[in-house]
């Protein structure tokens, strides 16, 4: 695209690269304000003021409130899931290394959403409301879940894995471990022992507690 | 305390056993509340509805919103938090046994108040507000934390403990391993493939992954 399209736009409507520009950032702003506040508390005004737009524009692009929080999970966040769980199924010949690229992935999810720690601990891991709704059936693809389920437990009786992890309560854990202490990043600057939480060193520290957690000690 | 002793109370205010029953009876309410709206969205009158008081009876017995909190969280909070570090200290001689201890202990402490894991994803997580700025602080013993920070990293010298491991990161990991699938429960039902959090199998699950998660692999 043109970089001076928008000066040969015609009048009345935002040129489309504006406009895509425009509705991407009412989005994250939505997403910024869903992760601070919670969904629940944050209006459309609060909105649209953020992104510097006015509440009719938040309209034209969304349609409604609705319309907005189907965006939000559908463009912002379920792309995230996909991306995480995407090549999962392929690489669960070894059962631990999937395990290992799988949290890979969703620390990586965390670097292109910065809020996803704290919009998932607020909405999705103790809230209840829109936001989750639209969001968590879709955010954990059951089928291949159930096939890393499966896979585990059998490297398990193969003697290949850690026999006292839970396959099922894997999930849960690994995501745990993993976005916790980014969403907590306000909570730990407060105390004195943690301070700073950095990415690379939390990648580092994952990895390295899977990869002895799960292996067998054989 | 003898059973049948309001039948020979004093008229005018209530006898102090069940004065002491109701005013728990109010805190427990308010955590009840607070883990499932979150605190900045819960009204005294909501409390006192709950707790079958009228509202001034909660002030009479907690003064202010604020003193309601400071109750919540001097006796229903940092008490559970002085249980989970209180012997940390005097364990550190086996650095893994000690931290599977107190990964015991925050257990124990969310079966002794089951709202917790809910109250901690919700308030001291992602949150922020009155109720987290009052338990912050205090939540964490820096020292004894410092001491088992200090006792991982020797431990990881002296090769008895997985060098990968992040000292100061554990802390967090291991919060997070215990408190999340708890926490989630209601988000958790939901997943066809995992549906209920058994507290035995996490229990064994949570000490499995840190005994050989942390262990060295000589």
């Amino acid at each position: 695209m043109n970089d001076a399209s928008h000066l040969h736009a015609p009048k009345g409507r935002p040129p489309a690269s504006r406009s895509a520009d425009r509705r991407e950032s009412i989005l994250l702003c939505a997403v910024r304000l869903f992760a601070e506040q919670g969904e629940a508390a944050t209006t459309i005004a609060q909105i649209s003021e953020t992104a510097g737009v006015t509440p009719a524009m938040v309209h034209y692009y969304f349609k409604s409130r609705a319309g907005l929080l189907d965006a939000v999970a559908q463009e912002c966040i379920l792309p995230l899931a996909k991306s995480v769980w995407g090549s999962v199924d392929a690489e669960l010949g070894d059962p631990v290394e999937a395990v290992c690229a799988w949290a890979g992935r969703i620390l990586e999810a965390t670097q292109r959403l910065p809020e996803l720690p704290r919009l998932w601990a607020r909405e999705f891991l103790a809230g209840s409301g829109a936001l989750r709704d639209r969001v968590v059936p879709a955010m954990v693809p059951v089928e291949s879940h159930r096939r890393l389920i499966e896979a585990v437990a059998r490297a398990q009786q193969e003697g290949r894995m850690n026999p006292g992890i839970d396959p099922v309560l894997l999930m849960p854990t690994v995501i745990a471990m993993v976005m916790c202490p980014l969403a907590a990043q306000g909570l730990l600057e407060k105390v004195p022992t943690v301070r700073r939480i950095d990415r690379q060193t939390l990648a580092r520290h994952v990895r390295a507690f899977l990869l002895a957690g799960l292996a067998s000690r054989q």
